[in-house]
């Protein structure tokens, strides 16, 4: 047996192991034991995003347990952030003013240990949000980036088709791109869509939980990206976390999407759904896995 | 018979011709037409709005099928502009930073050949608001205006008082004022109120779809004007275009309303009534006709 | 009996007939016809709010009856405030330019005799938050402020730790808190929060209704500052004006709260609620004491 062999051998060995250990972890577990820690802890998030889901994500990061608080002034951002346990940066609305409270919330968050999750809204669509986005993070790399397909392969470089802030393209097709984000910000990529792929420098996660009345809902991706602060608020695992989040979304927009004819109820029980989750509909309902 | 009383005899010919036109075209076809495309194609709609409404007519146009944008730097709004296939300007919440953007995004959708759909909110209440509304309209002229009886009065220069952002005038005391501000602009004016009228420089139409219960809902007249931004998308003929969003909007809320103790309610179930209008709702409700 | 006997014997006569005319007064009665009077009246209400909670309160204010304008451009808030019978300035997402338009609008109200109820949302938390407050209170003194147990202790200049908006205090704990701020600038205090005390320099009042489920909607706060401009607008009893706002807030909570499995079916048939209040609820349900 050469040394190569003998490689292959250990890699292949190693590869086993971690797929015998993914299939033997509770993962319905994990990610109930991080709703208990925000339902109890309600931990503070920082907000800095869009004027048209403000509303609908403090009320679902209330809904799901977490305290939020919406600041974007420069005179506070700074201060803000370090109260914070976490830092959500969402540049759906953004404009030069508000680029430059980014800039500096994101580095109080990382001078104090807090995690940050990035979400680059129509990034492809404007040079301007192109442009911003890879300037915000250069300076101050996030912990989370997550985005539809056409952001995130917009961000790597790629020429993907932004239409506005909605995706052009598969999850799958931004998985190359995600792998490139991860590596060069070390941070994990969430690329949502009708399967959502979080996506670390070595290892991929899929969620396969949603409906697809949740594109019809305005800034569904924006709180999905709040949510992703809550839990990456108490759990310092940064895939488990953006894992977590996406599957928490999918799965109470699976039950809201049940009782709903339309978007309009949809809303409504899809926050009640946050509100009442319970351990049993994470068993019967988690589609999360090793992609 | 004299050169006059033929003449006449011809005009009066005319005007029989376009009314045994009007009678014979199926409306409801035409409204079904524009909003199957809608739902087909999903035109993207890009919104320079207000701060109050953001959210709720992001989600009435996903719920017609249309998909928003909503973006107001100036260092993109030309871009984006050029994107879209409608621009909507509403200045609800205005302030000098974001009606130079307006300016922008009007240039460039004018410059594309878009259509731009101006929404006057609260003019004749502060002169910054009707100022704004004449420096903008006169640099750019739109393709449909779209306000309260009193807003198109103070558009025009008349004296309607406007109380905050809510009229106090009917929709037919402002036809002749609509008239004008069709003819000096070239454009198509709504004027909504308990009946809507849609007035070209020399055609009038009258929708008579809607509820009481509409007006204790906030930013449903800015709904009106985000959806006729979709529907100018698909359809080349402005004056339809604005008719036909009225009358969606109408029949949008009467369904609303007859399921709603109150407008808490109505919200949610005008968005669903929105996402799920058949062909059926159309033909039994429209309430459309030349005036 | 010595003067010093003779005047305790006046004051506790004092006391005792106050006691007794709260007792008699028919507390229902008084809140019934502030209702009747804004559905009847309709008063214009002028809010420079937050991005969060503007379209809630324009909602919420026109649920009841009221009629919301939202202008925040310093070309115009002066103008407007004088055209409003109430001025309702909340700072939840201030800026320095937001700041000066505050001040404009503060002066403006103030030089023609309107109401000026003020939100101090997160005082505490950040510099920025509680010198805004300290300085726009010191140059215009409001009519009321209303604010949680944490915020008007910061305000009061104690130590209250604000966790970023919302409060670690109970309304008890800031009692005097808020006498203090009512001696400082003649104005009524409102100190909301599982009960409400409302507070002037000589009399405080506690309003009992409510509903746990409320500070899991996001603006809740917000929305009761936003109405207590609606009763502001009609009611010259400052004090009586705050704690009928309060009592319709936690009346429509409780009527709303026992139809809703979660936060979201809550926000809408509290919508729905304050849309179709009846004296008999208000008589069934009302729980406001002097205290």
């Amino acid at each position: 047996m050469t040394m190569v062999h003998a490689q292959i051998l250990c890699i292949l060995g190693a590869c086993a192991m971690i797929e015998f250990v993914e299939k033997t972890i509770d993962r319905s577990a994990l990610l109930w034991n991080d709703i208990t820690r925000i339902r109890a802890e309600a931990p503070l998030v920082h907000n800095i995003t869009n004027f048209v889901v403000m509303n609908t994500t403090a009320n679902a990061l209330l809904a799901l347990g977490a305290s939020p608080v919406m600041a974007h002034a420069a005179e506070e951002v700074g201060e803000m952030a370090a109260l914070a346990r976490a830092l959500v940066v969402n540049i759906g609305t953004l404009s030069a003013a508000w680029v430059e409270s980014m800039r500096l919330a994101m580095r109080a968050a990382a001078a104090n240990g807090r995690p940050i999750v990035f979400d680059p809204v129509g990034a492809g669509a404007t040079r301007f949000r192109t442009e911003t986005c890879r300037r915000l993070l250069a300076e101050v790399p996030p912990s989370i980036v997550r985005g539809n397909a056409s952001e995130i392969l917009a961000l790597a470089g790629a020429s993907g088709a932004t239409k506005g802030v909605d995706s052009t393209e598969t999850s799958d097709a931004a998985v190359d791109a995600a792998r490139t984000l991860a590596t060069r910000y070390g941070c994990v990529v969430t690329v949502s869509g009708a399967a959502d792929l979080i996506v670390s420098s070595d290892r991929t996660v899929r969620v396969a939980n949603g409906h697809p009345m949740m594109p019809r809902v305005t800034g569904l991706g924006c709180t999905a990206t709040a949510l992703t602060g809550a839990f990456a608020a108490v759990n310092p695992s940064l895939l488990d976390a953006a894992a977590h989040a996406m599957a928490v979304m999918g799965i109470a927009g699976e039950m809201a999407a049940a009782q709903s004819p339309g978007p309009g109820t949809f809303q409504v029980r899809f926050l009640d759904a946050l509100y009442g989750l319970q351990e049993s509909d994470i068993r019967s309902r988690l589609k999360l896995e090793a992609a």
